[in-house]
């Protein structure tokens, strides 16, 4: 028996970078946490100490920075792909590069003055292998509310049941998903994430919900038959419990108006929709999802 | 010398309550997080475990809900005094009950879909002593961001001084302010809500900024001014600081565009504004603000 | 009626300081976070944007790291109170200045290995007026837990009462304290903090419970007794509830031994003991406590 | 091409269970957080909301509670291996099951005192597929510093280099690790975690680091030489910088003495050490690992 190393990879977490565009005098604002991880002949560092081919975590925050300025930030997609390619080109070292992207959205109050707006943050992963590229686009902690239109019956039972069946229940989640596209060539990177995250919303409010898996499902199905341009969704749904209050000790009803929001514990419901014909992910989801 | 009881409360803290109106098919929502704390004759439990003028923190959780149910929530500020004249009224111990609640922002989907919004969290406190009533409404956690319009010019310098002179810089902070009524009789408690703020974003947008005390000021005074309802505003304005990044090793400048923005530490600025004319505060910011 | 500034202070908050002692082979180690607050003459940068009286905040940040180098950390009550002095006495604009220290605990591995401790935050906070000082010290976020010796009977019941009376139950407690010093003189802070965080837990542990408040009473006053350098102790508590899990339906018992831990809504109790000839608190608590 | 249904699981996360053993006067304390996840014939519920397969995320819940008081709670690896052979025996349709255990320590105080410590939570992972188990434990959030023998020189360089060659630094992180065992048929569980524990310190301890990978490797190497019981280790290191304060500009030298701890972003190192005649993985890993 020897004991060897396997995979590995380091990088820079967590680089807060805002960019500022102030070519008039109406500012545009990006406002990114970028994270880079590499993947390489990095078995020096491990095992003797040897640093030759390691690339400093510092100098990737440093190169961040530099390429906001060089290229710009644009499309989260765009910006995490150039990064994840220069590592790559420039270290013979690098094998692989990912660079993670969540970017927080601002509201616009005046030419130069913005709020940070809350409905859920986009997220992007660039990774590049050699001259192959795989894209993941996503949305994390959009958090949604059907106050009907959601049942829960015809379940198993067993001597642990204690579940009454709902006819009408709360339906709420904090929406984490990620969407691979079929290729790293996208045009429209902010269209694409726009009508992708539309369609889950739509498909969380249009369904009639026996399950959280028949939501999840549907949200999947949407996101993929309106854009052509993606072949899988990786969903993460927490049901985030409402209960109803039982108010018949005071002597009142309650027909579905008074809850209370429940912290822990919380059903959490998982689950792939994918193209048939979808390329082979690779090592697109290293990293972005626990599957 | 002898040891004795000083002031003291209890209560139950965040109560987290879901209000649905469903007289239509449009539903309403409203999402709160609900704290209790009553004062008066408590030297029994703390001197000899005599609960006989306690009532239980599991009492006032039900109260909550049940008061949910019966009367509604509507306007957070109402509810808020609903509940504590109701502690002081009903409860022969209870001298003084105090009512906060967080309201968590939704925005409308479809008829009975929801976002939840990120924007800022609406807050109130009621608090009751005898037949006085006081109210502080505020926002928390509203993150607003100039671009420039701010710089920081002409301070004091001594043998620690590094900090060069910045005549354009970003100015970031998260709003948490609270405002004071001058009387507990407001019939529109959403309408003062939205004046305020509005008054706090107007403020923070259009004030060109040598000081963030000076923001801090032009906000507290345009809400007075803005809204004779008010008389006393406080405000805890943490600067969010956004360092340039120095590209010159690079080759590159960086005329204000791209930022590292930095977690710790963080300036913290404090202040009141308020009418020369104000009625007593009594104990309208007990336990809300730090002052 | 006309607008005018109350009051006010601004600094720099939660300066993450390590200090290493390297003397000899075997290092010590502090690990702080240091927050400076100052109030005086400084009316100019709220109303014309006048920084000439002020200390920048970066300032105040540079001198806390020059002066661990100059003058050690040491105990930081000790360390507070040299900091906050000298911002008093070197800006003529500033009449008050508050220093508030959390020190994170480090178990020793080796001479220069350390672990993190968990149990607890070791706080200070001392306030400078002129030529007078106070000194508060405490701990934060100590868990602690009694498995039984706690019950809650004998309670007021209302038309909103379902809770029965509990004759076995566990407490549970996150220990939030802060004691104030009788004066800023102190020779020993270290042994100071010590006794007074043992006398909590001795009380805690030792104490028949028969309500929370009968529990922070018996804490609070075994502080006092033991520790005739202290005055004043303000206590708060939030009441960590578990509640016993309902076995019947599965056909099982459950005597005291099966329990869910809930997160929300707790209990909150909150209370002051305090000696009778205690000096006058003066500014001491400003911002630490929020009565 | 047509949209089909991709690997999914569903379960109860963080369900919050304390165990009490009173058998004595002297109580025995478990504190944990329990999550589970099931897979198998689920494609009812997300294609046609048909729950005839689903067991419902509460039962499982209820399953938690009712294990704990039949069987007690014991070695968590043994209680999550109990409960993961539960639910596919028990239900047809449930292919694989995966139970996740945290426990929080407790510090014994009394006979039935305890304070919460804080040094590492301890997990475990139970995966059972038919009649095959898989057994990952681990350690998460334990925090580690040294004060010296750390360097970082001979690394990379190119346009974007700032960082100097360091000689004598801090090193510190918070240990994410998680490790394989062999079998499931472990007799002693406590004694290998304990032991696993132990290496990962001492291997921290004892190493001069050249750099974070070669503290990693060194760890993983010494758990998988000191627990023969063991195959596999995977670690996420942050790299925590302690950043050397500039004193220069006051007149003061800094020869290791006083550091800024930075939140964000930081270094992340993250490998793989394994026996090269480890018995295949399976599913053990699936969603405790981001490989």
């Amino acid at each position: 028996m020897a004991i060897t190393l396997g995979a590995n990879r380091y990088g820079k977490a967590e680089i807060r970078l805002v960019r500022v565009v102030r070519d008039s005098d109406t500012h545009e604002l990006r406002d990114l946490n970028v994270s880079v991880a590499l993947c390489g002949d990095l078995a020096g560092p491990h095992l003797s100490g040897d640093n030759s081919n390691v690339l400093p975590t510092d100098t990737q925050k440093n190169t961040v920075y530099a390429f906001a300025k060089e290229h710009g930030v644009g499309e989260i997609e765009r910006f995490a792909l150039l990064l994840a390619r220069h590592f790559v080109a420039s270290q013979p070292s690098i094998a692989r590069a990912r660079v993670s992207v969540e970017e927080y959205g601002w509201r616009r109050l005046g030419p130069h003055s913005f709020a940070r707006a809350g409905a859920g943050t986009r997220t992007a992963v660039a990774t590049v292998d050699g001259d192959r590229a795989w894209v993941v686009s996503g949305v994390a902690d959009l958090v949604l509310m059907n106050t009907t239109d959601s049942q829960f019956v015809g379940f198993v039972t067993d001597r642990y049941t204690t579940l009454p069946e709902a006819t009408d229940r709360i339906l709420a989640t904090t929406v984490n998903a990620r969407w691979r596209h079929a290729d790293a060539q996208a045009e429209h990177w902010d269209g694409s994430y726009a009508g992708a995250r539309q369609a889950l919303i739509d498909a969380f409010t249009g369904t009639y919900s026996r399950a959280l898996q028949e939501t999840l499902y549907a949200m999947g199905q949407r996101v993929l038959a309106e854009r052509p341009e993606l072949v899988e969704v990786r969903l993460s749904l927490p049901n985030r419990h409402h209960f109803m209050v039982d108010l018949a000790p005071f002597g009142l009803e309650n027909p579905g108006e008074v809850f209370h929001a429940d912290d822990r514990p919380y059903g959490l419901i998982e689950g792939v929709v994918q193209c048939d014909d979808a390329p082979p992910a690779g090592p697109a989801w290293e990293a972005t999802w626990s599957f």
